[in-house]
């Protein structure tokens, strides 16, 4: 990136833990943790704004991210979360609108797709870990605020008189709320859409009786039955989950990657970064030696257990990757390691799947697979001799936009499928990569699961589970070129094409959140009704108003 | 709009007919027609751009929309369509390059919206009338050419050694395949993703067997078998149509609205344009007088057939609006007429839906209500007395982003529903409107639909049929401030907020290409990749090659 770039992006670690946490409280009480909201105005990622009113940076959603994993893996015991702030009145003005403005094209898209991210792993855990969330909103609750609440299961908001929900940045600042607040408002809590428009265009947004009657929240309480209401429903909430009586959990230690300037090393996976040709490999090592054979040993192992590792590895170097290396366009997939090992581990995995801490595991691998999908560069996996393209690392390969097998008849070089690869790494439109691959023929997703066994470089290719076989003439000159020429087009159209052909098949939710909403809000954030000298954005906190080209595009 | 914008635009009308047209040429044999392009290079729409190889622009488009709408209306006998070119040894070659170039950013979007609704007016005119559409291509069929035929049922390629299919938007151009391209490909051919990724990035494309084997074309034949197989094919694809044997259909004469400064006056609609305001009032004015009872009297009338009538000139005031009045950001839809001849109109259609002729219009009134869905002004419904929103026109207030119904004891005023509201009148999610309105609560429709009757403004507000009913005493100030505080706002925070909130419940594989893929390739049209000094889309066919930001969004 050239220094101009780098300059303008602050220092980035995914790392944290509640020790360390600068904007958020974490308290635990029985089945119920209460993670609580109290942004410290100076300690944004850059000391170019204040982060007033409890308005967020990246910096308070990975303390948030990070909540909510250690929810999941350290407290098994917590049924249900409650989401609030301890700033009086104000629950969230949403994201800082400073940052926002102060911020490149590239930084603002990469911030809204962290934090959606990490909303749409609040209603994974609600959905596959049965991690309820209850948002209680005890004051003003504005744009990313709101959205942060829609996540939740439910949404209680104080009724003081004052208090209300609002999504005013289409009023105030010419953009979407872009963090799945409109697709949630109509797709999730089913608002009728002529309310949501009205909701959409009105900066003060709506409370009260009001609120709950256009479906926004599912109630309101005034102050003085409020603290107790939200207790109580969170009880209620805690009740029905499925989580177990009592911990111990796991507890998720820092990772420590050894970073040079041109690489990136962990215990399982590594990145490699070739600037010049704008190209990293990134290559992920199986299970080695003895694992874990049931839950205990597992609980034992903790988060040293591979496939915990191994993913955990994987998630921060994708996020490194998006946030540090934008000029690396083209990532080369690679996985090495014993075949049998890796097999074995995804037998164990699933079955025990229904273990909380397997569930946990497993969910981590899909939703990190699905990070990958959400990251715009050109994934190539390359297969070779020695690899470990089998079940869950498989997805590997299935996840990328090609695949390459070398096909040397004095090289063994084989794949695999397993149970892994047939239902539980959904990606975010509902299927498994095979099914999505395999739109056309769905009884060949099966045959191949029934199949067992390996697959040689030909019989891959014919079931098409690789892009292309090149033999060993033709191997090195095939891969580079497939590289090279990949390097040399349009960023821009890559990005695009990749999120259109990545997806095929069901639109979700999710899909649509980041299909239609994330595209329509990259569109506005470049826009000068938005950005220009006298765009919206610009202009917000200033003593101008806006000016607008009326043009309706 | 201002001069330099308007300077830019070209003059267009919508109104055409086989014997005026310059680019195709329409011929009927039997049941089956074919419709050749042969675009005149120096009859585009401006003298800045030569339309060579079969590359076209809108009015190239207009006159293939036009062809379409007759053949379903005046040919009811034809029950196959053969697409195909008069030129040797070339299909199409997609949209025209020097077009798009010189074209602002909204005439872009504005054509690419057009052509898209082209194409997916092929495939509902196969879903619905099985009217069948076989893709012969001839010779090389690069881009928008490959989207055309993508459009259709079938496509059978010529094996010349030399003619491929392509995509070449984002090799050539650093743009995406954005008439549907992507989309089609993985969802509807369901071509593999790894597949689709190397064939949307080649430049030269696939042809011969890959080309079939990766499901690009169903099917390739030598030059010497080419015609024949494809009469063949077009027999045999004519043979599954449940289309009337013979005709006579009707004819569809040409729209003559009475054009001012300020309006645009048609038998049933009129459109008036407040500039200062930036707000345009449309009417639609329902049934009046002795109508058609049965099948051969709707014949006998024709296109003065109100049903037909009234929507083919709101469909073209729409795209009027669309491409000459830019800066009319809202619309406030009403109606006047009576309502219960309307509801004896609406009784008439859904008696007699399986009739041919009546099965086009309630399909015309359907994609006439989509283009409405896909304008990117607001659009404020205002229910006022005298006015005829029952039935089928009540869909307009269905369609709009929010509805006003005056509440004046003086004065009745009342809405109704009927069996139209009810199935046939599919938004492009697949949904009625009273379904995508009513997702929380689907019995709601099924009771309103039962219901039967009128509905005063209370009992609407209730229903939650209208947004607001305000009194006499505010309903002037209510509605004014509403259409002026919409006046105020960013227009391209609206456009995204409304493609985002009307498109609630499911998506299509029509609502991806207009979410997902129209938004990403909007997005792509105004970065400086494609359209900058340097971008790709301006470097084509100079001697200067793209200089591109390699930074990834």
């Amino acid at each position: 990136m050239d220094a101009a770039t780098k300059a303008a992006m602050p220092a980035v670690s995914f790392d944290t833990s509640p020790d360390r946490y600068r904007h958020w409280k974490l308290t635990i009480e029985g089945h119920v943790a209460t993670l609580s909201m109290d942004v410290q105005e100076d300690a944004g990622l850059s000391p170019d704004y204040r982060l007033k009113l409890n308005s967020y940076d990246l910096g308070v959603d990975i303390e948030l991210a990070d909540a909510i994993q250690r929810l999941r893996f350290e407290h098994p015991e917590v049924h249900a979360v409650v989401i609030t702030s301890l700033k009086e009145r104000v629950f969230c003005a949403g994201a800082n609108i400073f940052m926002l403005r102060g911020s490149t094209h590239a930084w603002k898209v990469n911030f809204c797709k962290f934090t959606n991210e990490t909303r749409l792993a609040i209603e994974d855990a609600s959905e596959h870990s049965s991690l309820k969330f209850l948002a209680a909103l005890n004051g003003i609750c504005a744009g990313g605020g709101y959205e942060l609440a829609l996540a939740c299961d439910e949404i209680i908001l104080v009724d003081d008189g004052n208090s209300a929900v609002s999504l005013p940045e289409t009023p105030l600042l010419g953009v979407l709320p872009g963090t799945g607040g409109l697709t949630r408002v109509v797709d999730k809590r089913k608002v009728r859409r002529d309310l949501a428009d009205v909701f959409g265009t009105v900066a003060e947004g709506v409370k009260g009786k009001r609120a709950v009657e256009w479906r926004l929240v599912d109630a309101v309480y005034p102050t003085s039955q409020f603290k107790q209401r939200v207790a109580a429903r969170a009880q209620e909430l805690a009740s029905r989950s499925d989580r177990p009586a009592s911990g111990p959990g796991i507890t998720l230690t820092p990772l420590t990657p050894k970073v040079t300037e041109n690489s990136l090393t962990y215990s399982a996976v590594s990145l490699e970064i070739d600037r010049d040709k704008r190209v990293a490999t990134l290559t992920v090592s199986g299970p080695e030696g003895e694992q874990p054979s049931n839950p205990a040993e597992m609980l034992a192992a903790g988060d040293r257990f591979w496939p915990l590792r191994a993913f955990r590895e994987l998630d921060d170097a994708l996020l490194r990757l998006r946030i540090v290396e934008p000029l690396i366009g083209t990532v080369v997939v690679k996985t090495r390691g014993d075949q049998a090992a890796m097999l074995a581990m995804d037998e164990l995995l699933i079955e025990h799947q229904n273990q909380w801490l397997v569930r946990e595991i497993i969910h981590f691998i899909k939703r990190t697979l699905k990070r990958m999908d959400l990251t715009s560069r050109s994934f190539f996996a390359f297969i070779e001799p020695g690899s470990c393209f089998v079940g869950s690392l498989f997805e590997l390969a299935l996840a990328s936009d090609r695949s390459y097998m070398l096909d040397d008849p004095d090289q063994d070089n084989t794949i695999a499928l397993s149970k892994m690869n047939g239902s539980v790494l959904l990606m975010s439109n509902g299927l498994t990569r095979l099914e999505t691959r395999f739109l056309h023929d769905p009884d060949r997703v099966r045959d191949l699961l029934a199949r067992g066994g390996t697959f040689d470089p030909q019989e891959a290719l014919e079931a098409g589970l690789v892009s292309f076989a090149p033999d060993e003439l033709d191997w090195d000159d095939e891969v580079r070129l497939a590289v090279e020429s990949r390097a040399a087009l349009s960023p821009d159209a890559l990005t695009g094409m990749e999120a259109n052909l990545r997806f095929a098949g069901p639109e979700t939710m999710e899909t649509k959140i980041f299909g239609r909403l994330t595209a329509w809000q990259n569109w506005i954030f470049i826009r000068p009704n938005a950005v220009g000298e006298k765009g919206a954005l610009t202009a917000y906190g200033s003593q101008s108003r806006p000016e607008f080209d009326f043009n309706r595009t």
